[in-house]
């Protein structure tokens, strides 16, 4: 590997790091948007999606150039490649955050519903496989790559749980139908940011072990 | 361009082609299995998730293989990282199928909604989109392009209505709270299978123009 390309690999891996914070943050505080009433915070989120998408600009931009520039071959063409689908994925999961907190918005002028304060526990989980799927990444660490997979069972779990909450509190107040509608999209959103950050882990299992787990796990379900 | 690269990249169009018609199929299928109560089509959808993922993997395996071997730069470069991107979205679209399919299967157990039936116009503007996008890259078809991103609002609008029916029906009888909240996902999971084809034609766009509509778009509607 050439220096200036190694050199370019480190800014890469920086402006992930940098992009997958930004997704945190904006998920924290979504969530928070929904559990503590905070219309301000979803404001904030809502604010920050922009910089969100010029990142993603950025960052494909430095692809492409490193990609023409440097030619890369094997392990360093993959990582590219991968840079490209996971910083795909960040984008993906900044929308999500940006879903949640126009859910919240709405939520606010509206009265509470007590069911919300049971994301706080799914929220915690789903940012922390945000943050983890990235480390994965930069880290080029399998481990915690596979723990964020097993991860993403827990939070269907969750998305199951909210689900039948919510629907038993529809069939006991029709009143409360449309916040609920609200909350349910809330759930679904968190889980596909799970999703998204499930894909990032299994992009750097292949990307270190060549290994295609994502069809295989498929397989395997499949087989029990 | 040499011959090879130009031969390999043929053979790249025509296996995106192939992965489209799939995917479109998939779609088709899975919404004829709600809307006409047919488990068998629900079922078929389920069997042939695997053939797409494992065309998705081909396709994939196929780009980093000719970026490899040619190292092309330029437009042929962009179209390679294009269709990685769109290869992406269309596995995502066949899950998404996969979803409708799941609940399909579910709701063909209990006794129909009426509002079922609103979703085959719905479902019919999105599998013309999933169609036109794949179209409109290899064509290389900006205007085709730029007509799905127009389409994907009236799916929005679409989705807002069938949310509003659907909630009308909780609320007015609280023993379809199940059935509704399926049908809910099933219009969700059609706006998200619009929003990937939108995406496909937003990067045939920045393929051909260089231009970046997607955020362009969004700074627009931040403006009104």
């Amino acid at each position: 590997m050439t220096k200036h390309l190694q050199r370019d690999l480190e800014v890469l891996k920086q402006q992930l790091l940098t992009m997958g914070g930004m997704v945190e943050q904006a998920t924290d505080l979504a969530i928070s948007a929904v559990v503590d009433r905070r219309k301000d915070l979803a404001e904030q989120v809502l604010k920050g999606d922009d910089d969100i998408d010029r990142k993603e600009l950025e960052v494909e931009d430095e692809c492409l150039k490193m990609l023409a520039l440097h030619q890369p071959v094997a392990t360093d063409l993959r990582f590219i490649i991968s840079v490209l689908k996971v910083n795909n994925d960040l984008e993906r999961m900044g929308d999500l955050a940006k879903n949640i907190a126009e859910r919240a918005a709405t939520l606010c002028d509206q009265p509470p519903l007590a069911v919300a304060k049971d994301f706080r526990r799914m929220a915690e989980r789903v940012r922390k496989m945000v943050h983890e799927c990235i480390d994965a990444l930069v880290e080029r660490d399998v481990e915690l790559a596979r723990r964020v997979c097993l991860e993403d069972r827990e939070v269907d779990e969750e998305n199951r749980r909210r689900f039948a909450e919510l629907q038993q509190t529809m069939k006991s107040d029709p009143a409360t139908v449309e916040r609920a509608v609200s909350l349910l999209s809330v759930s679904r959103h968190l889980e596909r940011i799970a999703d998204h950050a499930t894909n990032v882990a299994e992009d750097v299992v292949f990307l270190v072990d060549g290994e295609v787990i994502r069809h295989l796990r498929l397989t395997r379900a499949r087989a029990q």
